[in-house]
């Protein structure tokens, strides 16, 4: 089967979480999630949604049961690695253009890692491009290979393909992730997506047999 | 323990299929969910909160996503008994008190089932008067006393009481379950509702050993 896809943005912190998880996902069932950076920005610019920050600030318990999933999914996964960014929201427009750079340079795996945890584990304010370029050198990446990369043109184009493409897929937030062409939105589908790549291994198993 | 609470009203399509998929759930864990009726009306009202076609309705891919994971949900659960309602949306205010009503009358469940069915099974409008009364009729219920007991306001107070108390209770949408105090909103946390009831299950017996 082709891989399934983990559509994010570094901004979310659901997509941090998701990533934390992803791992397990994948040594259960043998498959690679292809990671695609997209630009969280672009896609509620295209679609007309907001974040769930604005979206539900004035609709009263709506962000206190937001923030129990969030907690009810980090007591069942297990995660220690997460403290919520204090600079959020973070503009990532230069870091989901250096990940299109790193996809280049062949350090996205590395890159995701350090950029994901400067969001999200030592949460730092990533729009600031000192802070930026400090927390690339700290993970030992090409600091000046990939800034000058993530300048090109066709760097840029290819962020806002993947956005767009994205949007023409179903795409309205992150994390999304596809497997084939279904769509599922949210840390909270991961079950799902889960068991539609079991469901099917088992009937290209059945096909093969 | 105490039973698990399914919060509804009958406007709502996934109250319905909720309902649809309770039985299931009561069969394998053994308990019996207590049904509360609230207006999800006054939810919105206290809380800000609209319904998803209303949120929505600007928000490009945003609704056709909420119709595919309405869609996998009733192939999940192998659905047959639902159609949209085509007089959506339905003033739910008569209907939810003939609920406290049918409570008070010992007439719950069949009443329960026979408004569920007339909205989302073979639907009706039943927020005409006579529509209502006559879905009321074919179901074999007691119309008059229903009626007469649905304008008592300590039946008005009791619906508006249930409705309050949720919503101090930090819910802002139907359908809502809580385990204990534990909420849960929406139709796709029956797989959560259902592994914290077996959650507290296993943790009495433990303790009860």
């Amino acid at each position: 089967m082709t891989s399934p896809e983990f559509l994010f943005d570094f901004g979310s912190p659901n997509a941090w979480l998701s990533h934390l998880v992803l791992p397990d996902i994948e040594a259960r069932t043998g498959v690679k999630f292809s990671y695609q950076p997209v630009l969280l920005g672009g896609i509620f610019r295209a679609t007309g949604n907001r974040s769930p920050a604005e979206a539900y600030a004035n609709i009263r318990n709506k962000m206190a049961y937001e923030h129990l999933e969030m907690e009810r999914f980090i007591r069942r996964h297990g995660v220690t690695r997460f403290r919520f960014n204090p600079y959020f929201p973070v503009n990532t427009l230069q870091l989901m253009r250096g990940a299109v750079a790193a996809q280049r340079e062949d350090v996205f795996a590395p890159y995701v890692e350090a950029v994901f945890s400067a969001m999200w584990e030592h949460p730092r304010k990533m729009d600031d491009p000192e802070v930026f370029r400090a927390a690339l050198t700290d993970a030992g990446l090409p600091v000046e290979r990939l800034l000058q990369r993530a300048a090109d043109q066709d760097v840029k184009d290819e962020l806002l393909a993947n956005t767009n493409q994205a949007v023409e897929r179903g795409v309205f937030g992150i994390p999304s992730f596809f497997v084939g062409d279904e769509l599922y939105f949210g840390k909270d589908r991961l079950r799902d997506v889960e068991e539609e790549i079991l469901r099917r291994q088992n009937a290209g198993a059945g096909a093969a047999a």
